[in-house]
């Protein structure tokens, strides 16, 4: 604590990555990464861009991007909201959408950055628990009219991986019309059913999408949302009262070139989906619960383990999961599908520990 | 306008960037970029680190890149900040440590993001007159206690060139030693003097710094600030509540490798030195009047002619200048400083211009 601190500062409950480890050896398991990286194309559109201008600033509205974006939806480039990573499109999108200091409703079992934005804006939130079996009933978000100031949601769910249909999120949609429902796909192109569809529909809803995972781009930093162009334009006000570039040339550059790279992303995407049902599949032969995932990462307790243990002793063979001590989900590790070697690795090591104890 | 946006949104009026103009055979002299580029160093470094896991995420920390800053500067990695350039950095020091419900000092000519942030944070703020010749008394800072939020200024200031000697910051510094006096040197390489040195004794001053002019990396994004380490810890919380990765794994890369090459660093701030005098000098013999600059930059207003006017003849002929529409500046035009060929372009136009008229 300090006294020069903002007031604000001293009640932030900063949220913590997973941690990013430089182990010999290591399976890394615990952040959701690609293990196929990016398509050749974009390494080739990065060096072009690394050898051209860097002096100059990027494009600020990152037009070329935004085009190819919209041209792969089916939208229009005005629709489009880029920014450094879909963590920075989201803080945007609660700082211009959700500060009506009414109660912004998010799944009591989701991404646990959706608190911490809430806290550094001064925006009211409301947990809204998810069934015992982690799936989201829609009437559990009925509220007054005028008593809410927004919903927001992954879908598929993180950290659980469970898809929501299409028509609950439209069901959604209808019961706060003069809201924004916020729907954050950074995991839909592995299995789940996008919303981009209801947007023509719905001027409420913002889409949220991310290079991080489906385009094997986590360390290029590139997310992007899409919705009605009054949505978009109040995010764009607010990131012009921000940062004028917030994506430099050559991510720019690498996350246009993604776009051009269409089979390289389907082959890539379906290898992730294959390798997540095997390894599903290995964990429940293990004695495994483990929860039907739509994601790139399955979502296992086993009912002889903690979860936190299992995690210790997993990193000591230089494996890393991820563990949350976090109300409901402590007996659960989030696992990131890698190759198949990684994933074969992963469950031997789990053979044994399970068998020994 | 839209019922969906916060109702913060509908009071921003963002900053607006200079022009990024695709002109063929463009001089541009609008956004003080460095015409030299960065060291060859760094493209060797991000296209090493292109090559290497752009599927996994950047260090959150960027723990290689702190300890460059610092013992570039003489200070400890934990008195260091990056962010997704200045800008970005800036917006997190509004935020974590001018949010005090009082009013935030600032010249009246300076960088005009300064009370876009504040209105972005809801921060009140004061504009305090420079004298007529654009200098800065600080003694116009004096207020009783317990009535300011903070400090900011650019030093050297922007759009005026002018620097301030590191005693006014001192005294500053001492006028509110409850509040933070934040220092923007985006422009100190080319002139100007250090506050850093100050940090030690000075635990409320943050010093802002940028690779985007003296370092040639407008294109790749990276800001950093300088300061106490209580002052850090304040802007860590804000951004580890906002975006866990701001700088991607290329801008790292780059930037690290930039703090490697000192040699050609201090060789093209010397050439774009000179040739600021050489170009100061061209326009006097004009008829201009041109500010004493220590920046990479001339800010320089003519008796006879109309800013206004001058920038658009200018463009017309594809050479880029940035003209505020702002009191007391509308009559100046701020000059970024290009090679040689470029400023002899520029002053060759001007000639035309102001002899036909």
């Amino acid at each position: 604590m300090s006294r020069f601190w903002s007031p604000l500062v001293k009640q932030l409950t900063p949220y913590v990555a997973g941690e990013q480890a430089r182990l010999p050896d290591l399976v890394k398991l615990n952040t959701n990464e690609n293990p196929y990286g990016p398509a050749p194309e974009v390494l080739a559109a990065i060096a072009h861009a690394n050898a051209d201008d860097l002096r100059l600033y990027p494009d600020p509205a990152a037009s070329a991007l935004r085009r190819v974006i919209a041209a792969h939806h089916g939208v229009q480039a005005d629709q489009i909201f880029v920014g450094n990573g879909s963590d920075e499109v989201l803080a945007h999108a609660f700082h211009a959408l959700f500060q009506h200091g009414l109660p912004v409703l998010m799944p009591d079992v989701s991404y646990s950055f959706y608190p911490v934005y809430c806290r550094l804006y001064g925006i009211p939130h409301e947990l809204v628990p998810l069934k015992a079996d982690f799936c989201l009933d829609v009437q559990d978000y009925a509220r007054p009219a005028g008593q809410v100031g927004g919903v927001v949601l992954a879908n598929p769910n993180a950290p659980t991986g469970i898809a929501l249909p299409l028509a609950d999120i439209e069901a959604l949609l209808r019961l706060h019309p003069d809201r924004v429902v916020l729907v954050d796909e950074a995991y839909v192109d592995f299995g789940g059913e996008s919303a981009v569809s209801l947007i023509a529909r719905h001027p409420n809803l913002l889409v949220v999408q991310t290079l991080s995972k489906s385009r094997g781009l986590a360390g290029l930093r590139v997310g992007y949302a899409l919705g009605s162009v009054e949505l978009i334009e109040g995010l764009a006000r607010v990131k012009d009262s921000f940062n004028s570039y917030p994506l430099d040339r050559l991510a720019q550059a690498g996350a246009v070139a993604s776009f051009g790279a269409d089979a390289y992303f389907r082959q890539t995407c379906a290898r992730v989906m294959q390798s997540r049902e095997r390894l599903s599949a290995g964990l429940r032969e293990l004695g495994f619960q483990v929860l039907p995932s739509a994601a790139n990462f399955v979502f296992a307790t086993h009912p002889g383990q903690d979860a936190g243990e299992l995690a210790q002793r997993l990193r000591a063979q230089a494996i890393l999961v991820r563990h949350f001590k976090l109300p409901r989900i402590d007996q659960f590790l989030r696992i990131s599908v890698g190759t198949e070697a990684e994933c074969g690795r992963l469950l031997g090591a789990l053979n044994t520990i399970t068998r020994s104890s």
